[in-house]
């Protein structure tokens, strides 16, 4: 059977990778990707085939790998992160349905809402919702309706994509939603550059928050009404009694 | 400086392990956690001092921790999964703050949601909910109120602990919520024993989902509007044009 493996690489350095990710690389005769995370991993796994496309061109990248894939060479489809959380595995099982000798295999990874909570101590720990600020492919109001839906039902949001030249104001309106519900001292943080070098983060209230400008390669935490800060840590408690 | 480390240790094989969470117990001196977790790490660390606590023994768990730590062995807190999602990290932050001298370090991992999207296709590839149906420590009615506004605003819904000897019912209760705002076609599924030996799936409707009875191995999936089963996968599309 013809071989892809979709694989999330982590947010950035090797070490966050799985075993399984690296053995499936290693097995890999080509390794496909976005231009910026196949020279992540590119020192790591020598002798390989590797091709990459440009940003927006991710149906040409997912057809490459089927194309390299129907040539009898085992491949890899990589992501930053997890590939099933804003990432191509969803991409690649729909085109899949055109390559019906090529089986898709899944690998997960640690996706930036993972990887950034652990950086910035646990505020993930319950409940929460993820949302993309990102209307390239989802209609502004849809996005407004989730965050509304998110902050009125106290979930900690992590927000992903939370700013480009485009959208340098979809932080800032964000906020303004959430704060429909939730007080302006409500502990928030960004991490940027997780698990790379110069990863940063930076505990903020909601209001500080809303008048920050962030980069595209930074992740938005939003915590809940029990979250606090505690010795530089953003913690949101599950409910024990300690 | 002491050190505790919290580490993810993914879904239960050995091979869903980060490199960075294989590398930390490697360095340790005590690995402790909850039995069953304990168990799936043992055989490869060989020469370090295993603890294990029962459930609902958490606040003890971490104070051993933190004991062993100040003792001056290196100890790590493992957790399945993501030590950081309904995990022990948020718990050990707060119980850290009476050992000032310990340094505590998250390392992260594969989460159940993550893992099981990756067996089921691409059911998370946007915007989604995670919410834990355990009213243990948190009120069912706010567990409620999340439920019918992450249907309400379309969100995929990832469920945790979605049942229990106590809470036969809870699932079925969910759904019930659930259906108040999305169709009983909707595309769901479960995944049960994730990375573990006897991980199976099942795709269903809402209708089908809300009948099931389904054991604390069990992670389920609930689409949105957007998600299809595409030979025998569970995918959520982001909206590129194929």
């Amino acid at each position: 059977m013809k071989k892809i493996y979709v694989v999330g690489i982590g947010p950035g350095e090797y070490e966050q990778m799985t075993i399984r990710a690296v053995k499936a690389l290693e097995s890999c005769d080509v390794i496909i990707g976005y231009t910026v995370y196949v020279d992540l991993v590119r020192e790591h796994f020598a002798g390989k085939e590797f091709l990459t496309t440009p940003m927006k061109q991710e149906v040409e990248r997912c057809r490459m790998a089927f194309e390299k894939a129907e040539e009898g060479k085992t491949t890899a489809m990589i992501c930053s992160g997890d590939a099933g959380v804003y990432g191509m595995s969803g991409l690649m099982l729909e085109i899949g349905q055109e390559y019906p000798d090529v089986e898709v295999e899944c690998i997960p990874g640690v996706t930036a809402a993972i990887g950034g909570a652990a950086v910035l101590g646990a505020p993930l720990i319950h409940d929460f919702a993820l949302i993309s600020l990102s209307d390239l492919l989802t209609p502004w109001e849809k996005i407004e309706k989730r965050l509304l839906a998110a902050a009125a039902a106290d979930f900690v949001i992590c927000l992903y994509n939370p700013s480009s030249k485009k959208r340098h104001d979809y932080l800032q309106k964000a906020c303004d939603l959430i704060l429909q519900y939730q007080p302006e001292t409500l502990v928030c943080a960004t991490v940027s550059q997780i698990g790379r070098d110069g990863e940063e983060k930076h505990i903020y209230t909601l209001k500080e928050l809303r008048d920050l400008q962030v980069d595209m390669f930074t992740t938005v935490f939003i915590g809940n009404s029990q979250t606090r800060e505690i010795n530089g840590c953003m913690v949101t408690p599950r409910g024990y009694r300690v």
